[in-house]
């Protein structure tokens, strides 16, 4: 059982509310979102399109977006294909299935506004759903490519973190301590992180989860060159003060970590979010050194070890 | 007739200014705009076209653009038939009508770009007019699917808020409160609510409005995962201890909610208003749980229960 | 000459630098640009060219780009004729002139790709030099609609003030007074507003330009819905206390304007500067009323009004 | 060997690590980016590709989107060769590479959506693979075209810096002073300046490299219309105080500057760095007068001249 000593520094609230009481579950995932269930919403969600759309994987996107190009085309050539193929120019087939796909193809080279013209569109009809298939294809593959450059161009930063944070030396004491580095090669600024302790305080059915801000060596930095190691120092400030590593896990801690910066590149201000179980700290061990200088002289930054560490 | 008794807070001006005198007027509507008619603008604004063009319906969208490129379409028809059907390379009809829907379909082919060739221009006039519609057509296109796309990717909070403000049991006494949640599933982080009680003051010719922030709980929280509720709690510094639901809607009460956001999705700040009227408190009731554990011990939240309350 | 009373409040520096001597010289124009010339700038500005493709009128824009698509639709017209119009399938012309306009047409139906296909390349470096159009007629015609669509979609605050700043009646004295009004549809709020005063002081050799901010009634609102009349009261900690409009006009005086709110449409910040010489300041007048509630008792603002006032 | 005075000032951390131990190295390039190299990032690194297609030279990035046309033609033109020629309508030619170069020109047509039409497909595969091809064409010319675009529009400070940082007088005394201008003419507004010294503190195995924050005349001006001299003043709590120009070599000086201003033309913040050398400072020399009045007696800048200083 955990006893609070500073009441003042808990009445931070993360907006995970005040009991989730269910032990060894982790309220924020590697990833940063939050790993929460919600349910009663609406069923059909307009306002998720465009979220999902920029989100989902590259795989599931490519495969979203030429199902719906396939579908589209088949929607059309029906329609053509209804109307007649008597009106599609130089459509020759004979059988109904080679008919079909000159009406495909004829769809395809007028949605995406190739239009051969081997095949031309005669009759009102077809004509008019020719010229309103060119128009919606404009504005589909407008869509589309939007949507493709959105997700190439957004903003988010690409943060490496050490595997596990540490109890590490640290002046004449100990610390807790994580490191992180940019993975992109784009300048990150005024950089701003703070760690927060989630863990159960009390037993049984008096138990309540506390947010507990943890106070850090430094707050913020000016530019993210190398990597940045945060530090919590281990005073007797601090609620971690001679907490074991039993008493973390029984508490079911979990470090959350909110990093903010503004990305050079972008112009835009990005956030980075991280989380640290109970089983992930690491006790008496140190980060291995990630800078060196190269023959010429020229520090460098070995980011493939920002989690290596040795026990001590 | 209410006593302000803090002088000292009512000095916050909302730009509503400081007497809008009618009675039952609601200042914010229930989407966030405000309630005011504008005259004297200049008859054409386009300054404006942007902002409609984003902001009005989906439907009322479709069918500007939808009749904008019917529209287009029969303009420059009237000039390729004006010009002579002869310089229209493979239009056979002979009818007027089908000569005239004959230059509409080579006009809807040459506006986006299709050209199949089976209809082609011949002659300066012609020729020169089709050159500078495919021009017109490639760049009013793009604008329309800008537009397109600016609507779909625009970065707006949406916010479900309860329906009704409570006055609920909190801690030893009572107070204000309502609750609200993110119905999109990306994450909003840095939250800053606002509160502010607009009331009539005064009784007759010497009313006048005041605009009272309202002190709470919590101003900021750093994500919402779940829902938030909003307290103001009923101390003897409120404006709000002790009044009845009598005084509230003689008063005219409305509490105007602004609520910041940053979108991490889009990487932007975001902004949510609402309000409620005197009608809309509710005395004496508490709101329903809406966070539960599901079966695997996983938190779930219940967004379609937000406004529901029980009575006291 | 004016004295300075409160040398604490005269060391903001807004970039004008401390001494532009030459008098009846306004340093910020009506539409909140500069008024200084510069020079010595490299004579090709590549990085100037995004910035005054999207500044310039509306006119100068589609004069520019249209002038382009002629210009280089004439430079390929005259490569495909030097290239021999025997490898245009579909030229039937003799005359050259003709022959020319025949490859200016191919060229702008494969710059803007509609490729009706009447006229066709052949011949290696005929087929060569039309996909090299293509290709750049596709980026160029983006580049072109990116800017148009930048130029519509751009954030700027569209504020009217009043022309002239009144000395009027405030409370039990006097006060600065101007007002202004947004005349987009669209919610500005968390507005911010500063006052500087760019005054000579001094005579003759001696004289130099100094900035004072003027201290406000109120420096914020939270929304403008309405207008807001910025108030600076006139009481003995103010340099303009007791100052006449003959002081005023000798001593050049400037009222430097800097308005920043949020545009809830854009969900950016938007600024608006604004300036008022000596000569618009309007001694013992009060502003027309523009705020009136309509025959079903909505509150209603009107804009042409916005700079009426009546004297006193 | 420096002395360190004020301990309190030496604890902002700029991001470099506390010991880069070797000499002679710029920390900060010229054109504000760190130089600094990086290891151990993963071979194959899709989050680079934007930022790389962004900030890559003009030149380069149209090398490489015109290698990236050619090359997809190729490919799609060994495609319709495989398939038979006799699937391409129009394609009269005998010989291997002329039937390979009219494949190359149908692709070019298809992909740029052109579509003369006097190349066509028939035959289900190639139909197929020349539907994916325009589908596919849209698609990347879309991204291609983003991408450029967002090179044309990105937001950045063009700043010149005077070549030097001058140790010049300044009130009784000295001051170390640089200068800068904006190269564009649009209006930067809400500037921020920082200046670090970085400079090896102690001798040989014991030395350390510290970032002292030199304390500046002002941080902050409204509006950069002129160039602003940012003034470190040499007074008894300086770092700099009676520092000679061989002990800013010997600790291998570098003054780091770090510049913020919102960018009113594209309503948004942009960040500029510089640095300068211990080499780069001049000893007893000042700035010459850049502004002055033209005939009609307008102020006016000549940012030819930013670096121009003369010895005293």
């Amino acid at each position: 059982m955990i006893k609070i000593k500073h009441k003042s520094t808990i009445n931070e609230d993360l907006g995970f509310g005040k009991n989730p009481t269910q032990n060894n579950q982790r309220l924020l995932n590697k990833d940063g979102s939050s790993n929460i269930k919600r349910k009663g919403l609406p069923f059909f969600k307009p306002h998720e399109a465009y979220n999902s759309l920029i989100f989902m994987s590259w795989t599931r996107f490519w495969i979203t977006i030429s199902i719906s190009y396939i579908g589209i085309n088949i929607f059309f050539a029906f329609i053509y294909y209804s109307l007649g193929m008597e009106h599609l120019n130089g459509s020759v087939s004979t059988e109904p299935f080679k008919k079909f796909l000159d009406a495909f193809f004829f769809s395809a080279q007028t949605i995406a506004t190739v239009g051969y013209g081997h095949l031309s569109p005669n009759g009102f009809l077809t004509n008019i759903v020719a010229a309103f298939e060119s128009f919606l294809g404009l504005l589909t593959f407008a869509l589309a490519t939007g949507l493709l450059y959105g997700r190439f161009s957004r903003p988010n930063a690409k943060i490496i973190y050490s595997e596990n944070i540490l109890v590490a030396p640290y002046l004449e004491g100990k610390a807790y301590m994580f490191r992180f580095a940019n993975l992109r090669s784009n300048q990150l600024i005024e950089l701003h992180v703070e760690v927060l302790l989630s863990i159960n305080v009390g037993e049984g059915e008096k138990a309540t989860r506390r947010f507990v801000p943890l106070k850090l060596e430094r707050n913020t930095i000016n530019l993210l060159t190398l990597s940045w190691t945060v530090v919590h120092p281990l005073d007797e400030e601090s609620i971690l003060y001679n907490l074991s590593a039993k008493e973390l896990i029984d508490g079911d801690a979990e470090f959350i970590i909110m990093l903010k910066a503004f990305d050079d590149a972008f112009s835009q201000t990005v956030h980075s979010r991280n989380s640290y179980k109970a089983n992930e700290v690491v006790f008496d061990a140190k980060f291995e050194k990630i800078i060196n200088t190269d023959k010429d002289g020229i520090a460098e930054i070995d980011l493939a070890k920002i989690s290596d560490y040795q026990v001590i």
